[in-house]
């Protein structure tokens, strides 16, 4: 399934939508959901609510609501959270380590999320070798022949900043279609990559603006 | 200085020029760049450019465009960069540890940010006085004490989703003005409290979407 028309906009208010119901899965007594309700959890107005779920399908019915939990199963097959997503780390620095352990292999134990770390990397020849979460670490030069035969559709980059770009225009050249970039950096892929940033570093200026005496 | 009628939709905004002109400052022989550029190089509409600037002063000429250096310096006052900020981490897990390397050390050793982890804090009492980056780990219990003593108004919450919006209360009922939330997990502030999360489960969620199969 794809649905090449759909904004990116929309993309994004999926998963808000999809944790406000696995929340409520988790009460068994909750079964049905407003549009209104979703949209004051999720922080998005209900009639934006009912026209990004149109896109996909009928999901609620009119004056009853959604239910919960075929809303929340649908919804992880739109956005292909049923399938293993195998994923590279470029970058075992301290950062690249702990992401693995903090968030990705959570997703692993919640079965909640089907990515799949499957190789590591990292420009320093003193790490080649090193083992993490059962991976070792490879050069960057194995980096396409790897990518390829490992089947890798998705990449982390925890690099400094200054090797991010190089790394991404590997990463785009190996085949790679979604890059997750935590260098505090801009960087730029061809069209067929999608990418997201977790950018600390504007978060923090935007938080320091707050910070002033009034 | 603060400007309280600004919209949070401004604020974000001026963190990436600053990234576009801290980038431009180093080419020394640039002096001047134009809204179309800026706005360009920022992904940013150029009228909305010049609309964002103009809340805080006259920073270019017309037909001639912005003084890089000038406006640099400008917005660094702006966002409250020049100030030292101080900041509490709470969940010395890998992450807090990580993220202190990987992100804080590298504002503060290039003396663009004005960063200082002044605390760690976790639940663990195995961790406690554990010591990294120079400070100890301290008991949470000492959360509020240490907080108000050592004037710190910024927090870095990296503990696991369910104990987040334990932490963030006590740390508005701390006194903390700005909270960076890495875990998981949706969490709630006063009004008093400016929050932003880095959420690497909604943005891995959104490429999954795009990795289907077409």
């Amino acid at each position: 399934m794809r649905w090449k028309k759909i904004s990116d906009a929309v993309v994004r208010r999926l998963p808000l939508y999809l944790r406000v119901l696995d929340e409520l899965a988790k009460n068994k007594d909750a079964k049905l959901i407003s549009s209104h309700e979703l949209g004051e959890r999720a922080g998005v107005g209900p009639a934006l609510v009912r026209k990004d779920l149109a896109w996909f399908g009928e999901f609620g019915k009119q004056g009853v609501g959604y239910e919960i939990e075929y809303l929340r199963l649908e919804l992880r097959k739109i956005l292909n959270l049923e399938n293993v997503i195998r994923v590279a780390v470029v970058g075992v620095g301290s950062l690249g380590a702990a992401l693995a352990r903090f968030h990705i292999k959570k997703f692993l134990e919640d079965e909640s999320f089907n990515l799949k770390v499957c190789a590591l990397f990292d420009a320093d020849p003193d790490k080649h070798g090193d083992m993490h979460e059962g991976l070792h670490v490879r050069d960057m030069e194995e980096l396409e022949d790897v990518i390829r035969s490992e089947d890798i559709e998705m990449a982390i980059i925890t690099v400094p900043a200054e090797f991010a770009q190089d790394v991404a225009t590997n990463l785009a050249n190996a085949g790679i279609r979604a890059i997750l970039n935590f260098a505090p950096v801009k960087i730029s892929v061809p069209d067929h990559v999608q990418l997201a940033t977790a950018d600390l570093s504007l978060e923090l200026q935007r938080l320091a603006y707050y910070l002033q005496e009034e």
